[in-house]
């Protein structure tokens, strides 16, 4: 780990997140093909592109710092994924399937918003504005994702209700 | 994991929180001792008793539910608390091990809340209104320590500043 410093650590989660959301770039489209509601479907695609800008804001941000993007293995988001993979594979009926779905992606982002808001208050400290800035970019979309999916986890039940 | 209902969905989901919940009531110990702001020490020993009642009330809602209390590996959790547990064995400078347990112990709130976000509305669905009492106490207690910890984030940065 070698983290000696604020900057390392800030360097240090930023591999991290990296990570987390190339592994996320990679699972989207299995959750997509996974989800029964048309809607829930057309967003987890949709998603999928904000994330690649998302990765694209990561990898200016190395830059900025004169480093090569590096991705360090996060066992966090490995395990949600995980979680979220065997949801999929086991799960028959549609409804809860759609239900796991949702959770799994909720999980994703409550992660990611954590990790975020660290890396957003440690640019600050670090006097990273232009790393602050893209970072609170990202993580003010993950705070609308996680807004939207608890109404799709709210219409969910209301259909099942129905 | 054979899910076949919202129901089976469910107690998948509170076995994997009652894991995470007993692991991270393992774990406080080392972050209070790592910790070097004595407010920061004292903030998690009181929430070491908190994680206790919240444990309690799980097990209030498998019985609730006719079933024994039941953990089941959660790889997630097992991976934010080997980040943390690698911060506080790694990082010697005080303040910047601070800076990491704070970060993941907002990682654990996060994914707690997003589980907990989704046991209530599940349990809900369920008409599970005994359970769903309990869980949302816990969330709500969960949300509070987010917020302390933020505001914790931002004292240490500012005693970082002075």
């Amino acid at each position: 780990m070698a983290v000696k410093s604020m900057n390392d650590l800030f360097m240090h989660t930023l591999k991290d997140i990296y990570y987390a959301e190339k592994q996320i770039h990679k699972s989207l489209p299995k959750m997509a093909k996974a989800a029964e509601s048309p809607d829930l479907k057309k967003a987890i695609e949709k998603h999928r592109d904000e994330t690649e800008q998302q990765i694209e804001r990561l990898e200016q941000i190395f830059e900025g710092c004169g480093a090569s993007p590096r991705a360090s293995r996060c066992d966090a988001m490995d395990g949600i994924l995980s979680e979220a993979r065997e949801t999929m594979d086991e799960v028959e009926d549609p409804r809860v399937c759609d239900a796991g779905i949702i959770a799994s992606a909720r999980t994703v982002e409550h992660y990611e918003i954590a990790r975020y808001g660290a890396l957003v208050a440690w640019a600050d400290q670090l006097g990273m504005k232009d790393a602050s800035k893209l970072l609170r970019e990202t993580l003010d979309e993950k705070k609308k994702t996680d807004e939207a999916l608890t109404q799709f986890a709210c219409m969910s039940i209301n259909r099942a209700a129905a």
